[in-house]
């Protein structure tokens, strides 16, 4: 369905499994392989995200390494696109664009193909990753989108950590959807 | 189609973009980059496979970190059936069970959830990679999985890097199919 409602989004929440102290003390990880190992979760939440997209007339999914991947490559292949890896530094084998961005601690990098959208005219791009914190990856790719020549039309996220504000950032340069807030 | 004649192959295999020097002198890396952001060509493989495997009563795809998530995880979501990852150590938040392995120089390591297939029982798995080479990673994926009870059914490749063997090794512990061999 194209709107979940609460019972929906409860039923979504309840296959994510909360982890303590992961990766750092103090830190509660939402564990999505719960989700995916679930054939009826993960239809669920792929059958929803094929009926919100179906009618955007996006050209490529942009996936960030590793679990947007997932989500990306899924959905790329339910709605008939193409699929872009968004990856960490020396992973891509081609010429790439780097763009690098601030974390707590230090500076990290993300890189894209610098042909990924050549052979589609105005490509437009749906970005999509698991979840969205502080939303420096999502906004680090944004700018690899934009600099490979794709129009980004929407970020979409599993998860939203609103306390974070990574969703309001982003929302600065793009519609944003996240099927999950917590 | 459920078999691939050569013109098929041949398709498949100009997709992919030959990349001379990586990651080291003297390797020519198979980018299959260019397969994923063509509609028709992904399209095409992952329609393939889903014939292929649609009456192999599967009940999880196991895919390796990262090129096997993007495969693993669009074939799983048209098969209906749960996504499991194999992952390299540390990203995994829950209890893993964790297998060793050569390489060239040095030694790898894979890791799975020990709980990755406990809500299905006698559990089918059908594993996928992007690319099989010494095997050392798919034989070591294999352990993992039996190591969570389940029974891996077929391992699936794209390539088949034919000159070294692996292929072969991965054939006396289970089915192996490769859409390309080069």
């Amino acid at each position: 369905m194209q709107v979940l409602n609460d019972d929906d989004r409860a039923y979504l929440s309840h296959s994510i499994r909360l982890i303590d102290d992961f990766p750092r003390p103090g830190i509660v990880f939402r564990d999505i392989t719960t989700l995916l190992n679930d054939a009826k979760a993960f239809e669920f939440l792929m059958s929803h995200l094929q009926a919100r997209y179906e009618n955007y007339e996006i050209d490529f999914i942009v996936g960030i390494e590793s679990r947007g991947f997932i989500f990306g490559a899924a959905l790329a292949t339910r709605l008939g696109v193409g699929f872009v890896p968004i990856r960490k530094p020396k992973k891509l084998p081609y010429v790439t664009i780097s763009q690098k961005y601030s974390l707590e601690y230090g500076v990290d990098e993300v890189q894209i193909h610098i042909d990924a959208f050549n052979h589609i005219k105005n490509p437009k791009i749906l970005l999509i990753d698991d979840l969205i914190a502080t939303g420096g990856t999502a906004k680090a790719s944004m700018e690899l989108i934009k600099n490979a020549g794709g129009e980004c039309v929407e970020a979409c996220f599993l998860i939203n950590l609103v306390d974070l504000n990574g969703y309001q950032e982003i929302e600065k340069f793009t519609k944003v959807y996240s099927v999950l807030e917590v």
